[in-house]
């Protein structure tokens, strides 16, 4: 079910805040992590779907997670759990003699995605009138290598590293608001994936969803599964539909 | 005594992250905090001296922070801390009776400040050879602000947030070096303060020293007190220093 509010309802809760998903709502990761884990195993000699060898990596994802939100492993950053979901996956592929410093250049992969094309005009222009920082459960380091890539200006990066947990635990969105001193009703959580604004509407943030059905197979959302304040088409849409 | 290596050495030590103090060393607080207090204080009927206003409450800086650096107090945001330490100055001014609507807006003070001449042009310069952060014991939303007043496009607030503790504690510094995946040697700290230097050197960082005589009486320091890898005249000369 999608329940969209008129643009005008949305203006007067006088959102100041945008925070971002990063990996489906912004950046393709699927063809970037395929492209980049070619580019290092073809040349090793090592020939894999490529596709498939991004799918089986990211589907290792929300075990990963559960296994540190759940508290039965303690935090550490994104870059070190995709390390871990490589290693686990590693053998599928034939692929269990890697070297460390392999693994280490695959799971540098995921710094270096590409935004959807609406992403960087979207955001410059949502710039001018709201802060915005990525939300996301990558690390700080991770963040900044992508923005510095496409070019996108943050005013701060929050998310997993700052609240030492990781989305929908409801830790990292009040965390992000606080940064910016502002209750969560002040914010809006943009992604393309319903459970990530479920758990943002459940502490009391705005919600805008963003579909991105070109996500990949199984990953991605043509609709919102859960009520939204506002359906926007790209990141560019929301700009327009959050300014009238 | 100031120990000044080549920039050719300092470049042989691959330095890839800049990290910034910024009260005193990028921003003018102590004018900046006087002009807007005196902006509030004297429409409602209030005459203090401003400098001396500013200057009495940035002298509570230290004692604040030890506070809770010792453990005695639980870690919060700087904007709180400021406005503990403007609540304990408020007998000597005679403002005793203040609302707290006034503390919040003179606390917010802080967000309104100016960076020196020479630090946006300097910056922007270094960005394109360097990671650069602000490593401040600021929060993450007053860093913010300062950033969109003042023009400057960091890749990522560290600092006392992340570290959930205040410099010169060296969970500050490591926690920033580990934020962009480096190890201390590969970041250098950049201050106009030789005890924040002194801190970051002793876990392993680079440090340049850029005096900042005008930050005030009792406050700005002409000299290095500490040795340090580099010491430049602004950040314009830090760029400088820092390509050749």
């Amino acid at each position: 079910m999608t329940l969209v509010y008129s643009s005008a309802a949305v203006r007067s809760t006088h959102v100041k805040a945008l925070f971002f998903d990063v990996f489906g709502t912004l950046v393709d990761w699927r063809t970037g992590v395929a492209r980049e884990s070619e580019s290092i195993l073809q040349p090793m000699g090592h020939s894999v779907d490529p596709l498939g060898f991004a799918d089986a990596w990211r589907g290792q994802y929300q075990r990963a997670m559960e296994e540190i939100r759940s508290g039965r492993s303690p935090y550490v950053k994104l870059d070190l759990v995709h390390r871990r979901m490589l290693k686990s996956i590693l053998p599928r592929f034939g692929l269990e003699q890697l070297s460390d410093d392999t693994l280490d250049r695959l799971t540098h992969s995921w710094h270096r995605l590409d935004a959807w094309r609406d992403v960087v005009p979207g955001l410059e222009r949502l710039r001018r009138r709201f802060l915005i920082a990525p939300v996301s459960n990558g690390n700080i380091g991770l963040m900044a290598d992508l923005a510095r890539r496409n070019g996108i200006h943050w005013d701060a990066i929050l998310g997993a590293d700052l609240a030492r947990d990781f989305k929908p635990k409801p830790a990292v969105y009040l965390s992000a608001a606080d940064a910016f001193n502002l209750s969560p009703g002040d914010c809006m959580m943009c992604a393309a994936h319903g459970s990530d604004l479920r758990a943002a509407a459940a502490i009391g943030m705005k919600t805008a969803f963003v579909p991105r059905p070109e996500e990949g197979p199984g990953f991605g959302e043509s609709q919102a599964a859960v009520p939204v304040d506002v359906v926007a088409q790209s990141i560019e849409d929301l700009a327009v539909k959050l300014e009238t």
